[in-house]
Order: structure tokens, then C-alpha cells, then sequence
């Protein structure tokens, strides 16, 4: 094998820390960042997840609070659950867990969290804001698997980057972000006639389909970096969108999964739980002394 | 010349047509639909668009008003005007005129104008609804360049397109936009180590840098499409970015400079006029429907 893997718990562990010394801080200043996850009826699907955020959350100076709300709860029920949090001031960040029953339009649930207080980055106006490159709070995943790349030893302007995989809240905004880091972008997906004719060309392959073994060995160039967001489950296996076993003989770098973006994910929100509390602390504070004039 | 000339006349008075349809059934629900623009200062460097979009909107059957504040109005003013305008009912639609004066910063002015009346398309919520390809009100320039695709013979899907620009209001939206049908997209610039390399192997290129020649017909696949977004003055004419005579030896489809892009923008801010108008409308009847329950 010739790759390097990325230790993504360890760029995780990293960020928590960091995360830790900030939301102290703000603690300290009488604003503990503190996340509300939402999740609605049966939990078993998502239950994982909340573990995970609850755990990286504790770690990280972040307090966190679970509601689950019944399998029949309305829409304008849910909405004015989501219309109570952003008016509490303690609450910072909301999460909606997914799956959502089928009549709770997970748009509309985003689209109804303020955006100071989306740390999922999922409302229009934050994926807009990543746009202007400017950007405030991103969404978790896109961000850190950008975030790990990052952390080689590559010049990100100028480089080749395929993205395989457009979904909104993925993809897309991978390559916004590569886009703003000066990277030359080319975004692929299931109608591409040739995906490995833009692979083999990249410096970075990010990889977000939910395909296991869609990239192999022959799609990648030599000392490429392989960043793997997929997250399948094969024979009771977790696996990636990459066939790790060729892709590593030819990478120079790839991420494991598990262990790769997945927890740099988590990390993520526990930095944008950080960052929304610091803009609503400064969202009060001119708000505060504009009356004050 | 091998190419075929395409006429962005005549698709923007075909879209004027249609325009002009909706804009007078609009109107006889009480909904005229009213733009107002705004420019500030010296009006030498935006006259000439704010008179051409003047004329599009007599034809489009929209009502223009043009305001133009004095250099030294300060933001805070600047901003209390735009909000009495985003709750004028008669206001459907505003247009920040561009070059504004420097301590005017354009992108607060651009935030402050209410989602719905962006006929711009500039607010980070409308970018975000386009990433989100939930289209409502796009980015006048890069909707104008991707409408002038769409008329050509080409299948969408699996199409690939170079973009060359990577400018949050042009490049950056024919991306997603182009994505959003299922193109296999790459966006260049000048960070790019070969744009050449990108550019050959597209069935279709946009260009939207702002350089005069930048673009050669030996950096054109025989047959493709050549979209130019550029305006640049040159020795007292105008012209785009890509070399039109050696490119339109090598292109199948290219459009001029004047008389390509341009007039499709303006028509297309027409369109969004009456997209706005619409949307206000639904949303007045929804407020209003609720009240009444």
C-alpha cells in the first residue's frame, strides 16, 4: 500500500479541543453554547447519530439537549416548536435529525431555523453565504471533508478537484469551498459520461454518491488525495464510495471509513455551535447598543 | 466562419413577448408589476443601463422608476430607503445601479433588499435557492447566458460545460445552474495552471472573466458552444472575452458581443419582475388566507 490514511479521529480530537477553549470562554462570558437536536418519532434510524453529537458535544465544553417529538406531530406544530428555539436565547444551534416522517418537508424544517442558529448549515441563505465566500456557518460535512484536505501538504490554488456526487448539501458546496480555496473544480455525477476521465485528472477526488465501490484504483491519479464521504453498510460492514483496497495502492493520501470525514463531521458542529453562539453574542451586543443611542 | 451567429435580440424579445403576457394579466388583478432602481451619484457609468432596462420594461409591459440619491447619502439612509421600499406594495422589484460610492458597500445594500423583491438575484438567500435548484429569482447574467444554452440543439444532461470565471454572480451561478440540468461542469480561472486543458474537451464554454481575447478558437472543440459574458471597451468597441473571429471559425454555436448575453439579461430581469410580482402575490393571499381562518 502506498497511501497515506488520514487519521480523521485524530483531526476530530484536534478541533474538539480547540472548540473546547472557545466555548469557555464564551461560557465564561455568560454564553454557553448550547445545541437542541430534534428528532421525530422512531429514533432508531437516527439514534447513532444523537449518541454521537451528545458524546463529541460533552467533550467539547458544548451542552446538548435531545428532544424527540411524537411520530404525529404536525407540521405547524413542529414549525412553531423550531419558531420557540430561535427565540430562546439559550439555545444557540438547532439540528434536525433525519429521517423526518412523510409529511415533515425536511426543507421547510431548515428553511424555518434562523440562520444564526442553523450550525447544520442547511438554510438557503447559509449555502448562499458559502457562495459569496463568505462564510459564516457551512454545511458539516462539505466542510469537513475540506477541512481535511487541508490538512496535507498540497497548494490548494490552482489544484485539480473532482467532486463526484452534486447533492446540495454535499457536493455542491465541496465545490464552492474548493472553488473559494482557488482550486479548479469539476463536479461530477450519474449523468457524467465519463467520471473516470475527470478523476484520473485531480489532485483531490472527493467521493459523495452512497456507492460502494464506485471509485477504484484505475480512476485515481497516482498521489491523489481521496477524500471518502460515502457511508454504506456491506455485509455488516461500514464501507465508503471508494474501493479502499485499490484506491490506497494508488493514492497518495485517503480516508478510512469509518474514521475518516465521519467524525471531523461531528467535530464541524461543535465549531459552528461555537461560531453561531459568538454571532448571536455579537448580534445581541449591536442590537443592544443601537437602542442604547 | 463556421459557426452559427446566435441572435440574443430576438430570444429577448421573444422573452419580452412572454413577459409581457404575464406582466398585463398581473396587472389586471391589481398586481402591476413596478421596479424601481436605485443609483447613487454620478449616473455617467450606469446611465446607459438604466436606460436599457427602462426601454425593456415599457416593452415588457413593466412600470420603471428610476430614483437616483445624491454621492454623500449615507448607508443607514441608503438602507431606511430600501426598507420602506421592501414594504411598499406597489414596489415589486429593486435594482441597485452599480458603480456605487465607496463607503456604500454593495453587498450590505444587496442583503438589504427583501428576498422577494430581489430581481437581481443577488440576496445569499436566492443564491442558496439556486444551489438548492429550487430556482426563484436567479442572477440576471448567468440565467440570460444558461437561457441562451437551452435554445440550442444540445442535450443537457451529461453535457460537458467549462465556465471560465469564477465570480459569485456570474461563474459561480451558471455552475449550479448548469449542474442543475445534469451537466458535467468545471470552472476555471485565473488561478487555473491550464485553462486550455478545460476548455477543449466542453461540448460548451462560458466565459465571464473580463478579458478581451482571452479565449482563442484553438482553445475551442470543433463544434462546441461558446457562451461570452464578457464586455470589455477596446479601441472605442465593444467586445467579449473569447476572439471572436478565430473562435467562430472552430465553434458550432457563439454568441456576439453586443447583441448576445446582454440584451438576455436585461429581458430576463423583466421575467424576474414578474417572478417577484407573482410570488408577492401568493404570498399576500397565503398571509392573508391565514388571518382569515
Amino acid at each position: 500500500m502506498r497511501a497515506q490514511i488520514i487519521d480523521g479521529k485524530a483531526i476530530a480530537q484536534q478541533m474538539r479541543d480547540e472548540v473546547a477553549v472557545e466555548a469557555n470562554a464564551l461560557a465564561e462570558q455568560g454564553w454557553q453554547p448550547r445545541l437542541v437536536s430534534i428528532s421525530v418519532g422512531d429514533m432508531a434510524a437516527s439514534e447513532l447519530y444523537v449518541r454521537n453529537q451528545q458524546r463529541s458535544a460533552e467533550s467539547a465544553g458544548v451542552q446538548f439537549e435531545a428532544r424527540n417529538y411524537p411520530e404525529d406531530i404536525s407540521l405547524e406544530q413542529l414549525t412553531g416548536v423550531l419558531q420557540g428555539l430561535n427565540g430562546d436565547p439559550r439555545v444557540n444551534g438547532i439540528i434536525i435529525q433525519r429521517p423526518l416522517p412523510a409529511h415533515i418537508p425536511v426543507k421547510t424544517l431548515q428553511k424555518a431555523v434562523h440562520p444564526l442558529k442553523d450550525v447544520e448549515g442547511m438554510h438557503p441563505a447559509s449555502i448562499g453565504n458559502i457562495v459569496y465566500n463568505d462564510l459564516a456557518l457551512g454545511p458539516c460535512t462539505a466542510v469537513a471533508a475540506v477541512e481535511i484536505l487541508k490538512t496535507l501538504p498540497l497548494q490548494m490554488e490552482g489544484l485539480n478537484v473532482t467532486v463526484i456526487g452534486h447533492s446540495e448539501i454535499v457536493g455542491k458546496p465541496i465545490a464552492f469551498l474548493m472553488m473559494g480555496l482557488g482550486a479548479t473544480v469539476t463536479v461530477c455525477h450519474h449523468m457524467t459520461r465519463s467520471v473516470a476521465m475527470h478523476s484520473r485528472a485531480a489532485d483531490a477526488v472527493f467521493v459523495a454518491v452512497g456507492k460502494p465501490g464506485l471509485v477504484t484504483g484505475d480512476m485515481i491519479k497516482p498521489g491523489a488525495a481521496v477524500i471518502d464521504i460515502g457511508i454504506n453498510r456491506v455485509d455488516g460492514k461500514t464501507v465508503g464510495d471508494a474501493d479502499f483496497d485499490s484506491c490506497a495502492e494508488v493514492a497518495g493520501w485517503i480516508t478510512p471509513v469509518p474514521g475518516g470525514v465521519g467524525p471531523v463531521t461531528v467535530a464541524t458542529l461543535m465549531k459552528n455551535a461555537v461560531l453561531a453562539t459568538r454571532m448571536q453574542k455579537d448580534h445581541y451586543r449591536d442590537s443592544y447598543a443601537r437602542t442604547d443611542v
